[in-house]
């Protein structure tokens, strides 16, 4: 009997000879089973694929118009580094054997659309890199720097020159299974950007009918892959032609016909989309820590700020965040509680920027970014914001009665820019998990900081330099009200860490 | 007959015997006379202090219950840097004789309430520094890093402890004319604020009645000289016994008794002070540029951002600006048209920062200022904000149809956030003038950059580096759509000078 690993993928193939649709079959071990669908894979065949999610002997049967084939082969562990694919749990993630997922996502919109050496060099740049997730769509993009034409589209065309959905083109879509293997071979996710806006083929307007034929087609022939994740759009408003209808089809489809629930998010421009059932998290668009906080707070889904500007130098205000803005960024967004994704945006007279091609990376950031997964791996669990009170009850994070007092007037003024300055000192990037508390001073110079630990037992604090990338030791056994010295500039982050004695949160 | 310098104090003094109140008098010159009010400086004289506008002959008359002395005076030139006192036209300052007064503050609240030495050191700072204005309190202060009792206080007590407004120590008022004489001779404007809320002694909570009494002798004793400015206020909001119509009774009294109309202002906690006939121009704390530009518009007045955090690493964030993120914070506000006031406030154990106390500086933003200050004084006018127009019609900025079908959709999509962006997409800090445009790019980081110059003519363009103190010519004698490299960090602004053809607005 044939053995898999758990979570790789069993295919079954069929011939195709003169059938319609698609062949779909039952996979069994015990008393579980799943439904599966195959999708025609060109003139001559039918195919199917599977994940197993559990290790064991399995049996099915496949049937096509009449015709089945049965078999069954045997499950054993997942090969080393896979742990199926991610889930949420909460505000964070893990993947399906319980380990704990931190997204370090990048964003490489059309890397898969680009000549096959600039592909190998992706692959070797994202080999050595700190990222576990890569933003990608599906159709090839049109946009500034984006004026190549990929080598293969998706479909094949009729004759009219529109596309025919009905015909995937295998050349494509071989592909891109080679492109989303090659990173799972990596150990990184496909966050796989399903629609998106920037187009100049016609791929972005086609009617809803072919974009549910296509979209059916893709959950079928790349749900398999235990490192797939939908991501409905990029920038959901700016595809006029679909409402909010349309897109709330896109996430029932994958709700209903995804067998293996991969998780599902709709990236927007400006506004968050909806909040909906099938949405497994958030995937926003926002530059500011806080409002990410509040959207996260609101959703209570997972959050990714997916685009909170790029480490870059380009003329557009989206795409010339300075190394350290962006590391700021992102550390006020995971000490919120928050997730985030990389991009990097230097011009380049030849075009080829990472976020939307690969190739080298050239930025600041992506050491930094290795160093803070490197220190969100040390911790005990995953970061809950401390403000999530304060900010639903101002009075609740006052730390005086002083400063009670003091927030009562401000917002009794009734003032706009009254209220929104309690607001953000109220909403500060501090983390809290009993075991530590991670207080990020953002772009405050502070030559020391005053903190009020538990009275009994002992704690750790250690000072980090976000850009310098050092980790040290302040005090150790401490407790009750101390004084810390800071070195004064830019980037700390304070980690405080409970030895023993009470709960830090 | 003696002669004094045009905008010098000539003093008549008057035996005081039994006489109650104070001396008034006339001066007059040819056909233009004005009527001064005295004070009595001690149990033994009253005086009147006199500043004339105008060179020429003067005569004048003064009388205290009953008894009056004439005697006239020659006015001559001004002495060499003299100017006269500050005034405003539209959103900008000019002294007296018409030159141009661009604010260049710094912040010493308490310096006059400090010790001898240090008021020297504070001085002989002042001297080699960038500033020409100081923001400075009649009142000692109160508040963390202030704990140090003044030498003397504004006025003597009765006998129950209650301070006696009607009995001003001369030692204070003789040492506040020294200071202020002090800055005068070095050209800088005193900035007297006049009630704030800091304070242990009682002299923030003194009734309404003797607080017009105290106002009224400091007009009488201080008007005089012509570097003063009038401030009501820091943190009006902060002082809770005050209500805006005891704000207004003084701003009502300035205009009423100060003959000579020194600058009147009230310096706001959160909420600007609304906008009074008495206000000559707007004095701010707001940490965002875009929203002192706002309050520019709004209230059609020249407008200083006399508070928007300083330079300094102490636990309080209004006191834990990197230098950096002063300067940029500093060049937005004056590419919006607007002005600054500096301070600093580094942690010091000895508790003397300049912000309170004077003595020496130790940041690195004076150095910048001066930079900034060099390149201001270099054009040939004041700023006016490019955005103004922009702001109050969206599509009015818009560079091209595609970018106002942009806007307009963004704004029919009634999201906040959405509204929000686009507002600051619309305000950005660019300043214009018909021989000049100053494009402050803030923390962009920047390869180049596009302008559009009118299609004839020949312009200049400079590149600033706001940290580096460096101003280069990019290109010169160019007109039309050029493109630009820049140097790709943080803080640059750039800047197009009109050598010949069409104005820049």
């Amino acid at each position: 009997m044939e053995s898999i690993h758990q979570y790789e993928v069993f295919e079954v193939t069929m011939p195709k000879q003169q059938r319609s649709g698609y062949p779909g079959g039952v996979f069994s071990c015990g008393d579980h089973s799943v439904c599966i669908k195959g999708f025609a894979e060109n003139a001559n065949e039918g195919t199917l694929r599977f994940m197993p999610d559990r290790q064991g002997d399995w049996h099915y049967a496949v049937a096509w118009e009449g015709e089945s084939v049965e078999g069954d082969f045997h499950c054993i562990a997942p090969k080393r580094g896979v742990h199926g694919p991610v889930r949420t749990q909460g505000h964070h993630f893990y993947y399906d054997d319980g380990a704990r997922f931190i997204p370090m996502g990048t964003t490489c919109y059309a890397w898969v659309h680009q000549p096959p050496e600039m592909i190998e060099e992706t692959l070797e740049t994202l080999k050595s890199s700190p990222f576990n997730k890569v933003r990608m769509c599906v159709f090839p993009k049109s946009m500034p720097y984006n004026h190549n034409d990929p080598a293969f589209y998706p479909f094949e065309k009729k004759e009219d020159g529109v596309w025919d959905v009905t015909r995937p083109d295998q050349r494509y879509w071989q592909h891109l299974d080679f492109c989303i293997c090659a990173l799972a071979e990596m150990g990184l996710e496909a966050d796989i950007i399903l629609f998106h806006p920037y187009d100049r083929w016609g791929l972005s307007t086609m009617k809803q009918e072919d974009n549910l034929t296509y979209l059916h087609y893709a959950i079928r022939r790349l749900g398999a892959y235990h490192n797939v994740w939908w991501a409905l759009s990029n920038e959901y408003e700016f595809s006029f032609g679909k409402t909010i209808a349309d897109w709330d089809q896109f996430g029932e489809m994958l709700a209903a016909e995804d067998p293996y629930h991969h998780l599902v998010s709709a990236h927007d421009w400006i506004t968050p989309y909806p909040k909906r059932p099938w949405m497994t998290h958030v995937s926003l668009q926002c530059a500011d820590p806080g409002e990410v906080f509040s959207v996260r707070d609101e959703y209570g889904l997972p959050t990714i700020d997916d685009e909170f500007g790029y480490e870059g130098d380009l003329e557009f205000s989206w795409g010339n965040l300075s190394g350290f803005e962006f590391m700021n960024r992102a550390w006020a967004m995971v000490a919120f509680g928050c997730y985030i994704s990389h991009g990097e945006t230097f011009h380049r007279d030849d075009e080829v920027l990472w976020w939307a091609k690969g190739g080298k990376l050239y930025g600041q950031t992506p050491a930094r970014l290795q160093f803070l997964a490197e220190v969100l791996r040390s911790l005990p669990g995953p970061i809950e914001p401390a403000c999530a009170q304060a900010v639903r009850d101002p009075n609740g994070n006052a730390s005086s009665e002083g400063q009670k007092q003091l927030i009562k007037m401000i917002w009794e003024m009734e003032s706009d820019k009254g209220r929104r300055q309690i607001q953000k000192e109220m909403t500060r990037p501090i983390g809290q998990h009993p075991d530590f508390r991670l207080i990020y001073l953002e772009r405050q110079v502070r030559s020391f900081i005053s903190l009020k630990l538990p009275e009994q037992g002992q704690y750790k604090v250690e000072i980090i330099d976000i850009w310098g990338m050092t980790r040290k030791q302040a005090v150790s056994g401490v407790h009750g009200d101390i004084t810390v010295g800071l070195p004064g500039h830019e980037g700390l982050a304070v980690l405080i860490t409970r030895l023993s004695g009470e709960a830090l949160c």
